[in-house]
């Protein structure tokens, strides 16, 4: 564990929202945190490895906050986690394959009692989708959409300056929309044709394959991969040349833009922010052309698409944005 | 023209909000209006043909209000009007076929100036769906999706009870989210493969006729009708037991579930309702069952699916119920 301190210059004691949160991000693999202010670390980001069962979970999160409060006075917690949270009461209220018995944990209750800190937890995806947002200082918009591209597909979703979560919990589920007919690729949440079937980092190795199924490997190196195909290869082989791997990618592109489209049509949106490990292998300006393209002229001529310039910290820093939003609105006049 | 006075019990003249406002729906062949309180008619509706240029228009607005003001003191006009609008100017910004040269009246200053009454102008599709969602009284909610099917499909939205817009007006162009891939199927708007090409009622006749072709009039009196193949006519066959108008009605339901599947995993809502005139002959039991089994089953087992109440009314509803509530919130202290 890295452990390092937040400058004393960084807080304002007399003000409480100016005092930092800590915001967490909790994986399948890694716990991950740091200090928050003005939706920017101020501290070094700590980590340990995430252990199993919610009760050494919970007790190290409570151990990485201790860690920051050595250091200085803290006005929250912000937990960005996997699964689905329901944000009133703080207690995961869907389950995730990577968190084995998480759901049902009363998480915000649990820290509440042992930190004594205003807790607020949100869905991982939320979480920094509302860090990409407020980094940008895009709050003060009708609608920013965040995109993330990984080994599937998730979103959140910013309107009026709030974070959208559905009436049940479940809004941003936008890998499961379908982007094609025909029952033609199978997802692996059990449905068919699902955007990140085709979109994902997946998806991306299910197009590859397709392509390549009746080539041999005189035509491309890819072939002699077989099982040990994966994303990176297929955009190496495409960036040294090799026009079975341009083929993938450029139908990657296609069919991430064909669910930029959908969501355009939707939401009208002042901007997408794509993230995630595979936003890095995207051509930004291949996708807009392609997503302008494919719009309504008086949707497409606005369309507005970033890349990430949190990467990995977006969660860390959304959870602990949201915190520190969350006191001050406490702290208007009602 | 019809007209019928509102009954004086309606009308409270002592609190402002209390006085009905006039709703105005006007389309390409007929304007509409009526006085709503409390997100009901409360007179009769009056129609006029909906004159050539944008002068005569705004006149015969004008004089169907003189009509109204007769009878009562009316809070303010709520117009819903084809095409793009920018609400905060009352402007008509993007045009319609339906309207020639609307684009660019600056509506509401113009009504302002000769009634005096404060006005709100929205779209149509957004209007329709404030109506639905006032008269159900689920504006206290996350998120109401509205679908208007008819010879295109359109859509409104309201969010924490709000009426969403988007970020240049065009929010809620769901009829031209996609939902296939590979340029199947050529939609009206210039772009291939769009929700309505396959969901409206110029889809279900798309898609009688691709199952048509090939066949004889031995199999389907359908084939008969040649050009003259229109909705009603397969809605009839399909319910006097025709085969092939009944999978054509399948394919139909599976194509409106396709969209809604899209927009529960993108919104989660509290409810869809499906209004416009081909939303007489759905199945709402068949369609909710599809819709469900294509949603990630958190997703979907919350879904609900109403069908409208309020039919051809939902935009003078609405329209009216906008500009009462605009008054409403204005009188709030601030």
């Amino acid at each position: 564990m890295t452990e390092k301190t937040i400058t004393s210059s960084s807080v304002d004691s007399f003000v409480k929202t100016r005092m930092p949160a800590v915001g967490v991000d909790l994986g399948g693999t890694k716990i991950r945190a740091a200090a928050v202010l003005d939706s920017k670390l101020v501290s070094e980001p700590m980590q340990v490895a995430t252990p199993s069962g919610p009760e050494n979970i919970v007790q190290a999160i409570i151990d990485l906050i201790g860690n920051f409060q050595k250091d200085c006075v803290l006005s929250g917690v912000g937990i960005a986690t996997a699964g689905i949270v329901n944000c009133d009461t703080g207690e995961i209220v869907g389950s995730t394959g990577n968190l084995p018995g998480w759901a049902g944990t009363p998480l915000k209750q649990m820290l509440e009692a042992k930190t004594m800190l205003p807790t607020l937890v949100d869905n991982d995806a939320n979480a920094a989708a509302y860090g990409e947002a407020s980094a940008r200082e895009l709050m003060n918009t009708s609608c920013i959409s965040v995109v993330t591209l990984g080994t599937g597909i998730g979103g959140g979703l910013i309107i009026n300056g709030k974070l959208f979560r559905g009436a049940h919990w479940g809004g941003g589920e936008i890998g499961h929309i379908r982007i094609s007919m025909g029952n033609k690729r199978l997802c692996t949440c059990g449905l068919f044709d699902c955007w990140e079937a085709y979109g994902a980092g997946r998806g991306l190795v299910a197009t590859a394959r397709d392509i390549l199924s009746g080539l041999s490997s005189n035509q491309t190196p890819l072939c002699a991969l077989g099982e040990k195909l994966t994303t990176y290869a297929i955009v190496d082989a495409a960036r040294s040349g090799d026009i079975v791997a341009q083929r993938a990618m450029d139908s990657w592109h296609e069919h991430i833009a064909a669910g930029l489209v959908n969501l355009a049509h939707i939401l009208d949106p002042d901007a997408f922010i794509i993230t995630g490990g595979m936003a890095e292998c995207v051509d930004f300006s291949l996708l807009h052309e392609m997503v302008t393209d494919r719009c309504l002229p008086r949707v497409g001529e606005n369309l507005m698409i970033h890349k990430s310039n949190l990467g990995g910290m977006a969660g860390i820093v959304g959870a602990g944005q949201l915190v520190l939003d969350s006191l001050a609105e406490k702290q208007l006049p009602t």
